[in-house]
């Protein structure tokens, strides 16, 4: 215990001892079993950065230093549609090839959502009940059939998950109980981000109890550090990968591996490339894609003027549209170099929260204004580093529906929203492929189905990854047929779940 | 009665007397008042051929018929920012010769939106508390003024308020009850759309009650009949108006006589011309503008195939993309073509609905299938025979945001909708004036606000219509300056509606 006090007081972090007495022996263990594993001095060193930078960037005006993306470093699926099919099959050799990984970014605790497990294990409700891990899964076990098929060459995408303290062990269990959802255990790996302090504004460590520290996790930019610590770097290199696609948990319509991007990206050498949509609207809350003193990074929509947010180009769209929608491409190289020279360089970002303590009388408080901050990385930080940056365009209706919130009134990015844009989605891929939906008195249902009582209820569809990764392969099943909804199509064939006895 | 009875028989119509001897002899005076006012056989007329065109457009397929608008007829916003100043210059010119009117269509009953008043009266939660009446009429006389102060010529914008037999008697007294808001009374005309009675499938006029039949207005498209029957087209001659913009009570944003669009209509020597917003969605629930067999209409989104709905121009942007947004522009020549000439050729539209009835027993039935249909014309129908036809296309979020539905979760359109895109209107209307807004800390706010469980929670800020007609004139006020929501700008200054004891 003596070298821990001196270690704490050292760091100014004597406080965190306050209530040592009042804990019982467990707790005292735990308790000194955390402080131990924790570096004081780098933590300090992180706030005092963090801090300066944080107000040295409020400051600064970003909006005179902002140049939009250059229309020759776009992909778009709107206006780049001859080269779609070649960008696609290149992604389907690379992953053919074994050289393509997915690294899921699932370490954040879902506490707007208002659950307890981590977000992939949320069921939004579709009709088949599965999870977002769950889908992921399926899309990445069909992309390596695709692939096959395509080059005649067995292959696996290997799944880098990362998670965070919170989450590493429901993770691991919820996957081992499912089976890994028919991949193979050995190609699922789990590794797990930082967790560092909530600290109020002079610095000191938050207490959230008596004898427990206030910790979060360190941001999805903590991912650059935990790939050196957790050596996935080297598990990268062993296995041959030298393109990962990177993505966030929370996106129901995510394109794993998306091959048309991965393809993009390798065809134009990149090393790192950002998928965005289309920002149609000034004050939609959005980060948005641009380079700043000539390097290209993220300018997220608070730190943004109006005029600027509103600035447009000839062709009328805004000039500033990129929207970040936290899905990225990167080399292996590129990555190892942020590993290994860049990434102890990138200052933490500076959230201010309102955030539980104990304050010196004992007392559990429940803050209602910003008490304190959270120290995050981004995952998109390390744009500024890259030799050749690109970005691809998607449709926002075909690969952008955020899980953020909890179902409410008005909300957005919420189990509803999520679950009627994937059955939007598989709605139209039964369209395009030539099938018809029909109503209870066996009429045609109009494509673009009417708003009811201004909720807009979409036609229930669901076809499971396994069946069609991207819409694909459907013709055989649907074409020239009518279906009553709900339909359901997956490895078993097509199902019609026709309610009230019709 | 026997020369009614005798009509009924000649019309098939005879089941409407039905419970003729159960009604009170008040009951039997109303009835026979309506059904003595009534046309059967034009009636009939109108059904079958409704009927005819709506089965014979179920069998054809618009898709291969239509035509994008071409750029030559399309000014826009974003494009022709060049051009702006001088469409708005000559409209407020146009304004101040007093050549231009507006026309409401204020006909619709407000089902959806489950009040029993106008939806004109509708207060949607405004700080003021001001209804749609209020705000559009406020925004005529700071249109007047405008005008006034550009062209030194004292002038009036007179306005044509179509209303229903359901809706004429509480938006008369509604408008009188407020002094016509500032209005010279003389200059708000009054005048009422047909009504047509709902009828089954074979022909039979629908009973809602046992003396009552089923009516409802003849959709808003009845308004060229109404400009005939109601002599508006010579109100309008005498009082030498060659212009008119006619739009739809529901838009809180409608920017009432637009006169950038007024002027660029008037330059283009157009006879006809719509004002659309860019359907950037494949399978949004909007109606598009666009070329048919070589003429102007409006295509609905139920008649459109999937596969027309996704297809694209080089830009990108979708090939039928001119969103309808009932907002339109016409000659007074082209308008009295279309009165004496055309409008009685024009069919009326099918609306297949749930209608209540009395059955043959006398039992009042609600019906939970489409048992009947209503009969409407639109106001869009006439585009087919303009000679100049031009399309403007404006920004959504500056102004549209209609009022349909109640409030209820998920929903669109709705009075928290409404509210909410007027507020967020004025409050970059304040930025764009160079004023700012603080927290509760006195911390400027981002321009952009960000979401806070998952709901959208704009800036409260309203600005009286009397103060700006569309953004102009506020630097003097906010310059510089810095406020607490809520903020008010009427015509009596500034005020801060801080809340909370701040």
């Amino acid at each position: 215990m003596d070298g821990l006090r001196e270690r704490l007081a050292e760091a100014g972090q004597s406080h965190l001892l306050q209530f040592w007495n009042e804990l019982s022996p467990e707790e005292q263990a735990e308790m000194s079993q955390d402080l131990e594993g924790m570096n004081f001095k780098e933590i300090n060193g992180f706030f005092k950065s963090a801090m300066e930078t944080s107000s040295q960037t409020k400051q600064e005006k970003v909006d005179s230093r902002m140049e939009p993306v250059p229309r020759e470093v776009l992909g778009s699926v709107t206006r780049d549609r001859d080269s779609l099919k070649d960008w696609e099959k290149e992604g389907l050799r690379c992953i053919a090839q074994n050289k393509v990984a997915v690294l899921l970014l699932a370490g954040g605790q879902g506490t707007r959502l208002g659950v307890s497990y981590p977000k992939g294990m949320y069921d939004v409700g579709l009709p088949s009940h599965k999870t977002l891990f769950q889908i992921q899964a399926e899309r990445i076990l069909k992309l390596q059939q695709l692939a096959e098929q395509q080059n005649n060459a067995k292959c696996c995408i290997p799944w880098y998950i990362m998670t965070s303290g919170r989450t590493m062990e429901s993770t691991k269990e919820y996957f081992s109980k499912h089976n890994y959802f028919g991949l193979s255990q050995g190609d699922v790996v789990f590794f797990q981000q930082g967790m560092l302090p909530a600290m109020d504004y002079n610095g000191k460590i938050i207490l959230e109890s008596k004898g427990k520290l206030s910790m979060a996790p360190d941001g999805n930019g903590g991912l650059y550090r935990a790939l050196g610590t957790q050596k996935i770097i080297e598990d990268m290199e062993r296995r041959g990968i030298s393109c990962i696609h990177v993505y966030c948990v929370d996106n129901i319509l995510v394109k794993v591996a998306d091959p048309a991007f991965v393809g993009f990206c390798a065809l134009k050498g990149a090393d790192c490339g950002a998928k965005v949509v289309e920002k149609t609207n000034p004050t939609e809350a959005v980060g948005v894609v641009c380079k700043v003193d000539g390097r290209y990074q993220v300018v997220e929509y608070s730190e943004i003027t109006l005029a600027t947010a509103q600035r447009r180009s000839t062709d009328g769209r805004l000039m500033f549209n990129a929207g970040n929608v936290a899905n990225h491409f990167f080399s292996l190289a590129f990555l190892r170099d942020i590993v290994n020279i860049h990434e102890p360089q990138l200052q933490h970002h500076v959230a201010q929260k309102k955030i539980p303590y104990v304050d010196t009388q004992g007392q559990l408080i429940k803050p209602d204004k910003p008490n304190g901050i959270k120290m995050e990385k981004f995952v998109f930080d390390i744009f500024q580093f890259a030799k050749t940056f690109v970005v691809y365009e998607v449709l926002r209706e075909d690969e952008f529906s955020p899980l953020k919130n909890a179902d409410s009134q008005d909300g957005k990015d919420n189990p509803t929203t999520a679950r009627h844009s994937l059955m939007s989605l598989h709605h139209r891929w039964v369209l395009n492929a030539g099938g018809h939906f029909i109503d209870e008195n066996g009429t045609r249902v109009p494509a673009i189905p009417s708003l009811k009582d201004g909720t807009d209820l979409p036609i229930k569809c669901e076809i499971s990854p396994l069946v069609s990764y991207g819409g694909e392969g459907l013709e055989g099943l649907v074409k020239g047929r009518e279906f009553r909804p709900t339909l359901v199509i997956d490895k078993q064939g097509l199902h019609e779940l026709v309610k009230n006895g019709l």
